[in-house]
């Protein structure tokens, strides 16, 4: 078992990682509640809900079951939860536990952050995706016309990783949060992305997904401490984001995972770094770690002008301006802001590139 | 012209109070947005919009209208401001302007704290009762099951408060915020209290209400510098809440109203405190200023079962304890954990002599 303390501007939370630990989830938080409200979804309730509630003695426990998917962090779930939360009679003194990947540690978070103005939430994460968005405290619904549009800073109050629920995920979650473990890796750490590189999913060792969890986090966690608020370093974090958002709403949400377009992202941010900067980055080498690992990268029903319309409406961009994250070099980010002659003569291309890859 | 600087966990903002001071927004801002969105209600558009846009040169400035009433501060208007702020392409670098009483504040807040996970707001406040809600930071909309049930704490940058356009205030407004600023000078300043139990609120000068309206910020300001979120003193604020906020759902919003309801919480808070602590308060006094002031104090349809159910699933209740804030004396507020038999001992006798008021 190893812990990562993280040091929030509200308060400090540990990041607890180890094997089997979804067993000792009353003993690893700081105090007892009046009452527990856990939300989970389809998937993970048949899994591991009855492995969590069983941690608990002397609880009043209820429990809040989402389908799955990403289309479910939408405000109507959002204020579904609220009124059952209400009619059990959650109050100030109460927590609320999201089990399960992103989208129920979102919709949790941003609840637990509005519910009576906010109120203690802790995350039990069950995908490797999730080892990003349960720390760092970015909580969020998606708005029809733009993800995560919707939110909150409020970080947990602690994030229980389980491993061993990590055995039971989909070739295309494995490789969902590989990608934004890759992302870390080329923004801070040049021996990790090598590493990473080597590796073939389908060969994972256990420790091996432990040791890259535990880097990946502590990347994280290193620069949401120094920047909680995403004032200046944490956007570095946005690495292949700003295509990947834009490509994720274009195609809908969950036709692709979240990690799978954040990959072809990546791409895309190494090709503008290259132009931009006059440097040489392993594209090749990315390349074909995705195509041996078997992440999609065929995206040719998009049109250029609707991902570029989509670029311009994210979240980073101040005034229509695209902002996107380059690498001057591995480790070596960049925040940039560019004109839509210079994306686009460049996305076209990119996109017919794709199609050949 | 006068400014309160008050001191909030992640910024200080200053509150200013003059004649006039509409005309010069800009210029009491610190710096200039990207863009600005003003969200009022269609009675504060028609009478003072335009002073406002007026106020600011080059600025992108983009209105949202909302009807007027309680029923507004809903989740449906919440997400149809966040769908016209992306349409009309606000940023991390935009203003929300909330222009007009507490429903206007609260709901443009709550939006402000949750677009793209915050961006500014300032409060331009137009009704008595706003001096209130716009100090301190709680923002929130109100669930159908229970006010303000979903919101954050999220201070302005800030509060813009131009005496003159209190003059197109009706008669209920007037009462609705002067409950308020008694119950200010109840839990804090025993001179306060005396002076204002002489005021009729017919012959009100403008000076007496500007000199009225500063001390009462001043004292919430203080309270709030102490307790931010609540923990322990910024409870006091909720004299007569309890109660009120149980009226206010069972009549159904806007039927009294906010302040005229807390006046009646008011009284039976100061009957709690009489029996509990065997003092005695000025309850004559304060019922003949109501009257006086033409309060309605005549809720007679509303059943006692009800009242005690809502109260207690108040936010300040945990495990269904109603809590509620006494008075020892005069500025000497206390916060109690209150049986349901005490409660209903005294709420029966108390809503059967309103009839009789």
């Amino acid at each position: 078992m190893k812990t990562l303390k993280i040091k929030a501007s509200s308060h400090e939370y540990n990041v607890t990682i180890g094997h089997g630990i979804r067993f000792r989830v009353q003993e690893l938080l700081e105090r007892s509640y009046s009452s527990i409200m856990i939300i989970t979804d389809e998937v993970i309730e048949s899994l591991y809900l009855d492995d969590i509630k069983n941690t608990f003695s002397d609880h009043k426990m209820y429990t809040y079951i989402l389908p799955s998917g990403e289309a479910e962090k939408s405000i109507d779930n959002y204020y579904k939860i609220q009124t059952k939360a209400i009619e059990y009679g959650l109050d100030r003194d109460s927590l609320f536990i999201a089990l399960g990947g992103g989208v129920v540690g979102d919709i949790t978070g941003f609840v637990a952050a509005t519910y009576m103005r906010g109120i203690d939430f802790i995350q039990i994460p069950t995908t490797v995706l999730a080892h990003d968005s349960s720390v760092g405290g970015k909580v969020a619904i998606n708005h029809e016309l733009s993800k995560n549009m919707i939110g909150a800073f409020y970080p947990p109050k602690a994030v229980i990783y389980d491993i061993d629920t990590l055995k039971t995920l989909s070739d295309a979650e494995l490789r969902s949060g590989y990608a934004e473990i890759i992302k870390e890796a080329f923004i801070s750490d040049h021996h990790f992305l090598n590493e990473l590189l080597e590796i073939n999913l389908n060969d994972l060792t256990s420790e091996q997904l432990s040791e890259h969890l535990y880097k990946g986090i502590k990347i994280k966690a290193d620069i949401v401490e120094a920047d909680e608020k995403e004032s200046n370093v944490r956007k570095y974090l946005n690495l292949g984001h700003t295509l990947s958002h834009a490509i994720e709403s274009e195609l809908g949400y969950g036709t692709i995972t979240h990690g799978e377009a954040v990959a072809i992202g990546i791409i895309f941010a190494l090709n503008l770094s290259e132009a931009k900067y006059d440097t040489i980055l392993p594209v090749k080498a990315y390349i074909d770690w995705l195509k041996i690992n078997n992440y999609p990268l065929n995206i040719s029903t998009i049109k250029t002008e609707n991902i570029l319309k989509r670029m311009k409406s994210d979240k980073k961009s101040v005034n229509q301006v695209v902002q996107m994250v380059l690498l001057k070099d591995i480790a070596q980010p960049s925040i940039e802001n560019l004109s839509d002659e210079f994306i686009m003569e460049y996305l076209t291309s990119f996109l017919k590139e794709l199609k050949e890859l």
